[in-house]
């Protein structure tokens, strides 16, 4: 099987499958890839001799190929996110250090198995949305290296765009981890701020900061996010959040009117900002865009620009070591009183408001990612204001706490890609994915360099079932004295059912109401014991698992007609000198012979086990 | 049946259910008693005309006595808050104007049926804690003319205390709600931020400012609350909140080391505090204050000053129409950078988690609610410093988002109140009720002016934890193959632990990737297994177990340190031929085994088990 230009997760698992290749075949390629490709995408690579050690490890941890969830996937890592024994410089040579321990991100990452390729190029501090402020070069579109590659997040998003690696880590503050998907035709997933921890990863405004990834596919960058994200004590600004609920049919898609679809004379952006729209499914509405302008000229006009100029402050760097436009901008942050940020924090508050008003009228936003791109020299020539212009759709996510997910979305004539983003409120990260899924395969731009790239399908986890199955096998069964707790909290009988021959049955000793002990024994061939499989919300179920008293628990059951139910079990060594009652076939033969035998009689035992 | 000294819900719902009273006769009665009172505890009285004309408007929309929520109860309305109708002043008597609407609070009370009986004295636009500074004269302590009220909620307070209203709004930004509570025998109630509207009321600190209620019991006062909370579009720090758990049993009560006990030289106070701990059920716990501490020097000795400042510039009055102590204050606003501020809100956000840190040792603080209290004439010879004393106790509440309620504690030889707080995390309110009306009731103190007054028992409304603890052992831990699984549900670590010595952990065979299995032998004695105990929210709780495969599942494990946690249990059959790794004390541990033993390596067995 050859390496092909671009590689996605299934393409490395069905590589690793094969048993044709092996991380270290992978990994070796891919440097030779690496070799080959532009300079300027990695600040630092990972040795030969670390890569081995780390594959070494790798296999020694989990030997099976694919049996972790990112086994031997290769990543890069943007470079103002720790990796540890990997520099940090943030493209800021001055600021160079080695970290001892990885992001909180990167560690997830390799827990799951992933192999750090190395450290990506960036706009310096992660200030700037096109490539070119960094002393380590300026990466290119993989398209035509006479055009940006779109930042800050430049290295990471061409890596990825160019076959280096399977996905790489960005951040992104006002657009860093979508603005460079969009001009590489590349997926970029901007999680809810809070939802991946910043911990490890060096400030841009440290409030806003969030963790992103680039990918191939939406079904990839999704991925890799939930194997990442949760909160994390480490991260001031983590966030526990409750999963967003998955919006259901008749979905609203708010675009931009008209008047507000500014593309400063790219006519063929503006044209597949249209094709885009054609290609939703849904009703379109159009969005009321003042408060979302407004918000984000709070972020460059606004007091917002102290926060950068603060981190840069808490570094104790001196001014010269500073990209001269990221000094520009660092500059706009002095004189800004406290006073003038707490008018801002209250405008941003009222924004907010008004901005969930605009959210009542639609679900989703789908926005260009990009209005435009620009060639190197031009945008050298004026920095500051071509940057700005690529910001115009990105710049008021973070401060208003919304997704979003960019995708590819065909080419310009020129063969530069065109993106867009489709943006949700917090925590509706998973609302975006099969829309955003959906989108980029409809846009037939294939991924990165490789324009007919079929593009892995995205599943969206089957809508988690309403109600969970519970199998009761004594106290809990209809009638007996403990089957309120089931009916009460809404459980309804949904059949009667049977083990397998290899359950055995007990009376456990001491218990009030009497309750049974049921173990699995796989050497034992009987007919099976009687159960009752009760249909009960996930929630009922997770406070009833909860209260389950010691010996007893929840495991599972093989049925006898196939398959298998959570049910009650018993742990064996409280039945060592139990009554064994597996003969009677279940709970309620064994209770009814105790009524034959009537009130206050003793009853011989059916059989008791070996001791021990 | 005659008007008590003081008058509660109960009271005034049976005055009128007695058909001898009315709502008429109870104002006008009320009115005569406040004509007799403190004529500083109002700067505007409702006019008998106005009065008679809502007591028609009622009687014509409801006829029937008691029945809307608060028909007929009469309530007071700190002149901070607008009543439509009535002038605001802040206590500031160039400020005052005349509002077109209530208050948010304000229109929920009169919807409820509420009767108004005027706009209360405060310390100048909130800014004190003391009670004195105010153009419209000194409210003083119901107990001791010589002695302050307590502020800023001055007069709301004073009026619930003297028995001229059934409760009372105030305001809390840093204590407001709670000092004039202790300091004249009432409950404060001090909801978490953003559960009261703040819409319609006059800023101190904008992000920080709680509507509050003053009551005579905890009953009335969360009865009161439950009717005004709620979100609100209008206000932008409302806050979307799920009620919070009720905790189950075993309180963990947080009190102050003796270190950080401070009272000023107030033996008594002093005393009281002890007596109150004595009263809490529960395990008492030191807390770690400091970090509490530098919240609260965040507010007044660092950039939240700036806020005041900022309130106070937005209204666009001169420096000279405010009272000298105010200005003072104000003052030290100017001069505070954007950047001071925003390393201002990191550390908060630093301190938050290290609090949160400490609240995972306690469930609710048992703090005093003020360390002492002051003569008039001292506090205007010391305006700053005794003011700020006032707060030590309650100033960082609303950085951190905790709410509190305020409950009388006992009286000082001398016969003047002492009051504590009860304090839990973001909207835990529900938490504090039950135990703050006990510890009332456990004081004896009685309500307001009436030291032998019946304060009404709280009745909680029954409710199931929103959180369910489940113990992991293996590639769920921190850092392992499926900690995401945890993770991306929302689940968050609790607690590192141990089981009793009474646990075996072997190595399940053939899993990848590789688990172990628990098993309870009662007969075994040895060291215990290591665990994490993770919180996540019960629907997550369910699906999780449901997921698990055979032979685990989840049964209940004896902690070393006491308790049972639900946690993962194996069936003992499939451990019959499985390396058993006891004695490694647990998972980790034999990971790193295995690591150090390198690729490729195998490894001799700790132990076997016999076969059986």
């Amino acid at each position: 099987m050859d390496l092909p230009p671009v590689i996605d997760l299934a393409c490395i698992r069905s590589l690793y499958a094969s048993g044709e290749w092996t991380p270290a075949t992978l990994i070796g390629s891919l440097r030779a890839r690496t070799d080959a490709a532009d300079p300027a995408i990695y600040i630092h690579r990972a040795t030969e001799d670390k890569l081995n050690a780390e594959i070494a490890a790798l296999v020694a941890r989990a030997p099976t190929p694919n049996s972790l969830p990112l086994w031997g996937i290769p990543c890069a890592i943007k470079d103002n996110i720790d990796v540890a024994g990997m520099p940090t410089t943030a493209a800021c040579p001055e600021f160079s250090h080695l970290p001892q321990a990885d992001a909180s991100v990167v560690a997830r990452l390799r827990a799951a198995g992933a192999i750090i390729m190395g450290k990506t190029n960036l706009d310096q501090f992660a200030t700037g949305l096109n490539g070119t402020r960094s002393p380590y070069g300026a990466p290119r579109s993989v398209f035509n290296p006479d055009y940006i590659s779109g930042g800050s997040s430049s290295g990471s998003a061409v890596a990825v765009a160019a076959g280096l690696v399977c996905f790489a880590l960005g951040t992104d503050t006002a657009g860093s981890g979508r603005v460079p998907a969009a001009l590489n035709n590349i997926v970029g997933i901007k999680p809810t701020p809070g939802l991946l921890s910043t911990s490890g990863i060096v400030p841009a405004c440290r409030s806003l900061d969030c963790a992103s990834i680039f990918a191939l596919s939406v079904a990839d960058g999704v991925e890799i996010r939930r194997l990442i994200e949760g909160f994390d004590p480490a991260d001031p600004w983590s966030f526990k959040a409750t999963p967003s609920p998955i919006q259901a049919t008749d979905l609203r898609v708010g675009v931009l009117a008209p008047a507000d679809r500014e593309f400063f004379g790219d006519t063929e952006s503006a044209r597949l900002y249209d094709a885009a729209i054609a290609n939703m499914d849904g009703t379109v509405v159009e969005i009321d865009f003042a408060p979302f302008r407004a918000t984000a000229a709070l972020l460059y006009e606004g007091p917002w620009v102290a926060e950068r100029q603060a981190a840069f402050e808490s570094l104790d760097l001196p001014m010269d070591c500073v990209d001269p436009a990221v000094a520009q901008i660092f500059a706009h942050g002095s004189n800004v009183s406290a006073t003038d940020l707490f008018r801002g924090i209250y405008a941003l508050a009222k924004l907010k408001r008004r901005t969930e008003r605009e959210w009542t009228r639609f679900d989703v936003m789908l926005l260009p990612t990009a209005p435009t791109t620009y060639r190197v020299e031009d945008m050298l020539a004026r920095p500051i204001e071509l940057n700005s212009r690529l910001g115009i759709y990105t710049n008021f996510f973070n401060l208003l706490g919304l997704c979003g997910i960019a995708v590819p979305s065909g080419f310009r004539a020129d063969g530069l890609p065109f993106g867009v983003t489709l943006a949700a409120q917090s925590f509706q990260d998973d609302v975006l994915a099969p829309l955003a899924d959906r989108l980029h395969r409809m846009g037939q731009s294939g991924a990165g360099v490789e324009r007919t790239a079929r593009v892995r399908v995205y599943e969206q986890p089957s809508a988690s079932p309403a109600t969970l199955d519970l199998a009761v096998v004594g106290a809990h069964l209809s009638g007996m004295p403990l089957n309120h707790e089931l009916t009460s909290v809404g459980a309804v009988l949904k059949t009667k059912a049977k083990t397998t021959g290899d359950y055995r049955l007990y009376v456990l000793p001491d218990t009030s109401p009497p309750k049974p002990g049921l173990i699995h024994d796989p050497a034992f061939e009987g007919t099976g014991i009687e159960i009752e499989i009760w249909s009960l919300g996930p929630e009922a179920f997770g406070r009833f698992v909860e209260r389950i008293p010691a010996p007893l628990g929840i495991g599972k059951v093989s049925l006898a007609g196939g398959g298998q139910v959570s049910c009650f079990l018993c742990e064996a060594n409280a039945l060592r000198t139990a009554e064994e009652i597996t003969p009677l076939g279940g709970w309620r033969a064994y209770m009814a012979s105790l009524a034959e035998k009537g009130a206050g009689m003793s009853h011989a035992s059916v059989s008791r086990p070996p001791e021990g």
